[in-house]
């Protein structure tokens, strides 16, 4: 398995992703990481947490535990945990993109995000809705958004719209497009040749035969009935309320929820800590920590890094899953 | 602390509902129970079950394990295990207001029920949504369904909607009568002075400051400022996916969803086999198991009756906590 170099991005400066970062240079891991960002807050999260960092240039090949590759990216204002400044959006963003270039030109195999701010970044006159969101854009794909920890992997037909918008954003089309990208992101990044996938129905109990809602009949089971024919395994539409029973879960290897809060409760409750966030359908694996800025617990020395390790794990795998099966 | 009388309404025959009763029956219990329904499809599940099962007059004072006190009322065909047959529908119904009845006339202090089979009820000719619909109308009053297990309390704004309806089931005069009607059986049923109320937002991130929707702005905020001027302690609107997490959950004594999905999911998760499901604001605690008629189950013995043994040792002390409470 060839070693893969992955982008890392620490996100807010005045949360605890520069901090999550230094903890991370403390270890050794299946890859090769680069940071992206400021390093004059990487420097002074490592100050604060009484742990050393050596900052070496990008291409240095060995590093030992207390060293991290950095891609200089500079904020534009000095930083105070706790206090994001938008004056530091445009260097948020900047390291983002350079770490997306940079894994789009194939020098990263992978990349992976700490917390970014939402309202400050748009405080700073960017806009911007979502990481996700913007390494789609950035790449010109379409992607799907999926949580996992060591329970269950939960994607999502839907992400961040208002209740009253997601019926009408369940479409044939687009669903078809989702469960097509799931299907593959299964098969090339997890190594699962035939995913087993649970899809849940919108309204409760999976519309109860048209009772409680017909985007069962009338949307989602003729896309499942479609891609069935060609050979996808795919369960449902199921209720969502039972889906998620353990003797239910036995052999899926995704669940695919129609909205956010129909999947993440369960998928956060099931075990936080471990819960990683996938940008699927980017040419290269994305894993971001599942958590925020968490600007209380920023300087405190306090936050778990155990997302973030999780996101590194999980995307040295993924990277080096996808080298292997390259000619 | 007084014995409380509860009614025991087996559900669709053709389910568990019948031998999950008389595996309850062979128990002792801190209530006296009174089953209402078909004494033939108990007799046949005991003989199927191969556990004793004597049928006594429902104003029999002291029963042993194998005995229940039976208010009969026949099915009008016999009946099989696995499929429900529409002509025992006027019974299943006549079953539950029956005991409704002695509920409301102080005759029983709590009603237990299994589950039954909507689409049977229909095709018998029975406009039927749901027993939480049936006992609310009966009663003439306005409920609040609830589901709990050991972990948590999940109350309902809105229940069995197709997704598309929900946000505009959401409105301040119905959100505030379901939080008075939740906070009122906290303190009366649970003994809960001041109980903690979690109130989850309807959109994703509980609308992030109305980026992702403003019914958290315009609706429920109003909601919880004005019932907090009342002296009610409600947190929220909360993000879903974070409020279930054991971290938030500390001191919280229920929680309040939107809708079905975003609160039940993760329920049924935490604790399946002993989750319950209450009807909140009758004049008699009632709760009912958290499982449909199980058709497939149906006469294999292999039904598990967790929820509705935990159905009973809830309703047992709901009834008990209410006839402490009496003048």
């Amino acid at each position: 398995m060839a070693r893969p170099r992955l982008a890392l991005v620490p996100g807010e400066p005045a949360g605890v992703g520069p901090e999550l970062c230094v903890r991370a240079a403390q270890r050794t891991w299946n890859a090769d990481l680069v940071a992206y960002g400021d390093g004059r807050s990487l420097l002074d999260a490592s100050d604060r947490l009484g742990l050393p960092l050596q900052l070496v240039p990008p291409d240095t090949a060995h590093v030992a535990p207390g060293q991290l590759r950095l891609v200089e990216i500079a904020n534009a204002a000095s930083c105070r945990p706790g206090t994001p400044d938008p004056r530091n959006a445009a260097a948020v963003i900047a390291a983002l993109s350079r770490a997306a270039d940079d894994c789009l030109a194939g020098c990263c195999q992978g990349l992976v995000t700490g917390p970014v701010h939402k309202a400050t970044i748009n405080l700073g006159g960017i806009a911007y809705t979502g990481t996700t969101e913007l390494l789609a854009a950035h790449a010109g794909c379409e992607v799907v958004m999926m949580l996992a920890n060591d329970i269950v992997r939960v994607a999502l037909a839907t992400t961040h719209l208002p209740l009253r918008a997601v019926a009408d954003a369940i479409t044939a089309d687009g669903l078809e497009r989702t469960l097509r990208i799931l299907g593959a992101a299964m098969r090339t990044g997890f190594g699962i040749d035939t995913p087993r996938i649970a899809v849940l129905g919108l309204n409760p109990h999976a519309g109860e035969a048209g009772h409680l809602g017909r985007e069962e009949i009338e949307v989602i089971e003729p896309v499942l009935a479609r891609l069935r024919g060609e050979g996808m395994r795919l369960d449902g539409p199921l209720p969502a309320d039972t889906a998620f029973l353990p003797a239910r879960l036995r052999g899926v290897d995704a669940v695919l929820a129609m909205y956010h809060d129909q999947g993440l409760p369960v998928l956060k409750y099931s075990g936080f800590e471990q819960a990683v966030n996938l940008t699927l359908g980017l040419p290269y694996p994305r894993v971001a920590v599942d958590h925020g800025t968490a600007l209380d617990l920023a300087g405190t020395g306090r936050a778990d890094p155990s997302s973030l390790f999780a996101a590194i794990s999980t995307c040295t795998r993924l990277a080096a899953g996808r080298k292997e099966r390259r000619p």
